[in-house]
């Protein structure tokens, strides 16, 4: 945990934030925090600060917080996601958030078995401390939104427009050998990058199910707007395949964003 | 399971490769191969190929191999990688053979605890099937190269030239807070890749313990020729760091290399 998220409920008017249990104990014991410390500190969807540690014992801690002026920036990526067995969904919640995202969209897919909607994965009460562990490790405050979608051609054709609107839209598919991948042709060498990059610009990255996106809903991606990507011809597991494909759009490779990692 | 990976020595001199036992079982029950029909097949460190099943019960398979002239590449990357600790490495070695990499150097560094050179993560005996379990994902042959190394000193200074040539070396650091991190310039839009890249080229990762690289260790590396990268501000769990580390090298992000995704 290199950030103590807070809920604004956990602040007072005095700007003294009170934890307990758990995260009382994680305080003392793995992060070795004393009074008179500071701690990094933020709020859940607000700004990251500094907590001066007032009090401390096994099951409370008291801070006196001071935050920035503004919360960080929305991650620039949002991840349209073939709903992944609840095992790997599971493992994956803490490390998309951590690789920063905002939004995660999970979508049905014909690939995609129904009892996967099923799983207590899929519930808040699970997920969002999964999410803020990440956060936590990142040092970032901004909860993914998270949606869930049971019909596939719905989400695509009705309601993706509202929900990410002005994206650069790229779709990522496991199964380069089922049909032919159609890649943007490479920018020559000595070629400026895109006109159109711009760092406010958002990706929307569709990644598919283990066994790939079927002929239907490839095309309709494709109809709305998905240009293929792909992670060469190399497969990878759903999880490790779903933290590359975020690290390369998060990076800008795809899209000439000029936030590469330096 | 993409590629059923053989040892040569379960392959006779008539090109019938004989495979029992739980792999007998994973070809009949999940990949559901039948008699006469081909199965994607590889020979360890060798060329891939194609073997068509010739019988097939609960316990024992034969099939009848054509392979191609000759074995895939060695992938372009070779990591130096801090030892993490045994759960996180048990968890990393068949993510990183699927990610591809030529050579897997375990080192030590202050911030490893000794005792994670004691775990039995480090016994080919526990490795080596995780290895081959991430080239069938990634349909790959090319067992990476493990080797270990508990003094950080001797194995930089010594050690490193020899084991991995002219490579264009690169050092990740989990902690950008700690120092500045001082990132190559940019490439200037409009201006080419720089001269030296080379589809053939090697570039060797160093990727640093959770606490990253100390003062020494940094300077050492540098000294011998690594630049330092970064994933930007956000801290990563420690095995997502090295997924997301490993997929920015390959691609070619930090130097220049052709072969950057589509």
């Amino acid at each position: 945990m290199n950030l103590l998220l807070l809920e604004s409920s956990e602040i007072g008017t005095d700007q003294v934030a009170t934890v307990e249990g758990p995260r009382a104990r994680h305080l003392r014991l793995v992060l070795r925090a004393t009074i008179g410390r500071p701690v990094r500190i933020g709020i859940v969807d607000g700004p990251t600060g500094t907590g001066t540690v007032l009090t401390l014992d096994d099951e409370r801690a008291t801070l006196q917080c001071v935050f920035e002026a503004a919360p960080p920036a929305i991650p620039a990526v949002d991840l349209l996601l073939a709903l992944p067995r609840p095992k790997v969904l599971q493992r994956l919640w803490a490390q998309i958030a951590a690789l920063g995202v905002g939004r995660i969209l999970l979508t049905n897919a014909e690939r995609v078995e129904r009892n996967y909607f099923d799983t207590h994965v899929l519930d808040p009460v699970v997920y969002r401390p999964l999410l803020i562990e990440g956060l936590q490790q990142a040092r970032d405050t901004r909860v993914p939104v998270v949606s869930i979608h049971r019909q596939f051609r719905i989400l695509v054709e009705d309601e993706l427009d509202g929900l990410c609107p002005q994206s650069t839209r790229l779709m990522a598919d496991p199964e380069p050998y089922a049909t032919e991948v159609t890649a943007a042709p490479p920018r020559p060498p000595g070629a400026a990058a895109p006109a159109t990059a711009d760092v406010s610009a958002r990706t929307l990255l569709a990644v598919g199910p283990e066994g790939g996106w079927n002929d239907f809903e490839r095309r309709l991606l494709e109809v709305r707007g998905f240009r293929r990507v792909s992670l060469g011809a190399r497969a990878l597991r759903s999880d490790t395949a779903c933290i590359a494909l975020l690290t390369l759009a998060s990076a800008g490779v795809w899209t000439g964003r000029p936030d590469c990692p330096s």
